[in-house]
């Protein structure tokens, strides 16, 4: 392990990190609310401090990087950001316990949008607008913003970080260098942000409102301004959030192809169609099984589409206590929040093109049972996938699963029942973020200790990074010498 | 798919079904209950002429078999061994509705345990000795039975049934020929059985009682004689039953080295050692975890060795009501029915081998990842563990994940809490009985929906059989000429 490397590195994020706080504090500056500036000023202070003392002390760091410490770098860059950014919730005292805080955070950059607040409209702008923007930022990928800002920072690290930082089970190379890969999917990226923000304004919201919204739409976080969350806004406003949070589950390089007007490509993508089937049967199933429940069969497929794309997309805002819904609801909403999103968005989950690979797998598996001696290949887009892929899938769904039954096991000990454990670990894990029973979409996590709090925070940060970032942490050979 | 073939091969099978029928309704007799005498009488009888049909119909099929008839012959053999063995329970009307007699049935076979029979003393003798029986039946394996019984029934048969029949990700050849490995094992089977009843009969229990009580720990079942499971039984009587639920979960290549005084390679068996490990550490936290629910400390740990031993061998008798214990110890017992017992023993589950693999596979790959220019290898009592094994492993729990999500979904249609269809799944495809809450082990699952019933029914056999038997069921490729 290269230790000054990682310090070079990390001082790099932080002085980012510290940069980005600014607008939340000039946003409490304005609003008069002092506490919150003064803390904001006193954590990027901190940051600021930190990152200039990681500076001095790791000088001369080598540039050349392997895989290994682009894998390390990136679990413990994540921890950093979290552990900083937390900063202004504890020392402005709007959430007073420091693992609360530090809960808060990995649940804003990990786009999961799980809350130990209560009462959200109680919260400042400022901390309100840090929370949200924490979901910007962390959709898109941190590191790969600081790629795209900085520059390369060595030769092949680039591509271990964006490897390791990007959802999915492949990541596409949209142009043969790294950065401007990283540029052209935060172009797109700012450009639908800005679109969803006008969108909303044009349905009466404040510009704050509309900034924050947008936020967790677009990192597919699911952090609300209201108690809430979307529930008392306009049917106007919940349809275009609907909209904006399925186009934000699209692979990204969908929609550079379409700029390219490749719209071939993009119409023929399995996991494209997949993923929209997938929405359109599951709301169809949904406004079956809740018709009767609200007013108009307008109403029930606005409520239904809404819930669908805010799981699958692994978003977490709602529009009604989803958790009052009949068990075959609930339990299709609990199954998306497995599936999840497209690979390349900006959304959770094990991935559109994972489960697909999974049932194309199992389906040759069955069928290389019944005639052994046949080779039989699985295709993708019409290019034939390898053993490797393959073998990759499935020992993620491996790890992920066995995540799964740690962090359950640990919950467990403060003694909620097991729906309740099990749909806190799937939500965060998957960062989606509302559960179900007693981490409904009306409740939140503050009743879990702060040891539970601490795994399930693990267990974000290993679900957006895809597990390895974190599980790398926790092996003997990664500080061995 | 050669019809003429799989045909005569279930013709043999519900012929030494029909045979088996026999001492039940010799029982029946014996205890002056006529109408489940007449049922057995019956079921003997209709199962035969279906037999002798199908002789007649198959007459000179060839005896060549591959792959594809060897798998879907064992799924097949299955569903029809519990169409007929269902039938004494539906004609005698102690269980009204078919598809309950079926679901008994089909519990029983896969030795999973699960009951739709609200009050188990209400049953007559004969029909409590069916139903343990098809415990004992259903371990070792139904048609290895049939193998040591009637012998080859066709070159290369033989392996693919015993491979499609026994648990676990390796079959073992003990010696060279199959039929030998067979009635080997069947010996150790039955010499176990022996010692368990005759320990029984010496806590002053009845012979019937005796026979019954270790049909179901032999095969792991579950399936009690008493409406309370072993609860109302003395606690030497629920001592012996825990350690013989747990020496029947071993793997019985380890008990055939023990009979060649091969006592070093049983000693240093991975698997072992990790089986007894995790027993050993759940019953110590489970014991913490319910401190002060019990009189003693030693009830406390008969109670939580009890339900350990139970759980994880996936017999599913039980002493106590577990599902009033605290949500940690809940938990353990949810995770243990995951695990299961070892593979060539009764039990069901994922099994302890393939857990190993699975984490050695997840530690190999994080290695792998920091260092992907190393070959790294993956060991198993000291020889490397192939990479097809390992591939196979991980593509198994795939179709394990895929099946409890399709049996989730369909059965929460029935609108129990997502706890309870979480657990009904885990504990049926598991082969284990009880679960928790509605399906919890002083309830049944008399409850759910015909269609939900099927699907589960389904699902044991799936979990019995490995899932492959059942899958290729679906498959069109099966059906194909």
């Amino acid at each position: 392990m290269n230790y000054k490397m990682m310090g070079k590195f990390i001082a790099q994020i932080l002085i980012v990190e510290a940069a980005f706080m600014l607008p939340a504090a000039f946003i409490s500056l304005g609003r008069g609310e002092y506490t919150a500036m003064y803390s904001f000023f006193a954590s990027i202070g901190i940051t600021a401090a930190v990152s200039l003392i990681l500076f001095l002390l790791c000088k001369g760091a080598p540039s050349a990087f392997y895989a290994k410490e682009g894998l390390v770098c990136v679990g413990v860059s994540w921890i950093a950001l979290s552990l900083f950014g937390c900063l202004p919730f504890w020392l402005s005292r709007e959430i007073p316990a420091f693992i609360d805080a530090f809960f808060e955070m990995v649940s804003g950059f990990t786009t999961t949008g799980a809350s130990i607040v209560p009462e959200v409209e109680k919260l400042s702008y400022g901390i309100l607008y840090w929370r949200s923007f924490s979901h910007w930022l962390g959709g898109m990928g941190v590191l790969v913003f600081l790629l795209a800002f900085t520059g390369d920072a060595g030769k092949g690290f680039t591509l271990h970080l964006l490897r390791a930082e990007s959802p999915g089970p492949d990541v596409g190379k949209l142009v043969p260098k790294m950065r401007t890969t990283a540029s052209i999917l935060y172009v797109i990226y700012i450009g639908m942000t800005v679109l969803n923000i006008i969108f909303l304004l044009f349905g009466k919201m404040s510009l704050f409102e509309a900034v924050c919204t947008a936020f967790g739409t677009a990192g597919t976080g699911g952090f609300g301004i209201k108690n809430d969350s979307l529930s008392s806004f306009s049917p106007y406003i919940q349809n275009v959030t609907t909209v904006f949070m399925i186009l934000f589950g699209v692979n990204f390089s969908c929609y550079y192809l379409l700029l390219l007007h490749q719209f071939k490509s993009v119409f023929k993508d399995q996991e494209l169609r997949m993923y929209l089937g997938i929405i359109v049967g599951a709301i169809v199933l949904i406004a079956l099984d809740i018709r009767g429940m609200y007013g108009s069969l307008g109403e029930t497929v606005r409520h239904a589409a809404f819930q669908v794309g805010s799981i699958i997309t692994t978003t977490g805002y709602c529009t009604v206590d989803f958790d009052l819904w009949p068990s075959f609801s609930r339990t299709i909403l609990l199954c998306l929040m497995v599936v999840g999103a497209c690979a390349g968005s900006t959304g959770g989950g094990l991935k559109v093109a994972r489960m697909m690979l999974l049932m194309k797998g199992l389906r040759r598996n069955t069928r290389q049972m019944l005639n052994p001696r046949k080779v039989q290949v699985i295709r993708s887009n019409n290019s034939v996938v390898s053993e490797k892929v393959l073998a990759n899938t499935n020992a993620y769904l491996a790890a992920y699963v066995v995540i799964i039954v740690v962090v359950f096991l640990i919950i467990s000990l403060d003694g909620y029942s097991i729906g309740t454990n099990f749909s806190a670990v799937i939500c965060t894990f998957n960062n989606i973020g509302p559960g179900f029973e007693a981490v409904g979409p009306m409740c939140n996590f503050a009743g879990y200790s702060p040891l539970s709090k601490f795994v399930l925070s693990l267990g974000m940060l290993a679900g957006r990074l895809e597990i390895f970032p974190i599980l790398v942490l926790f092996s003997r050979s990664t500080w061995k010498r």
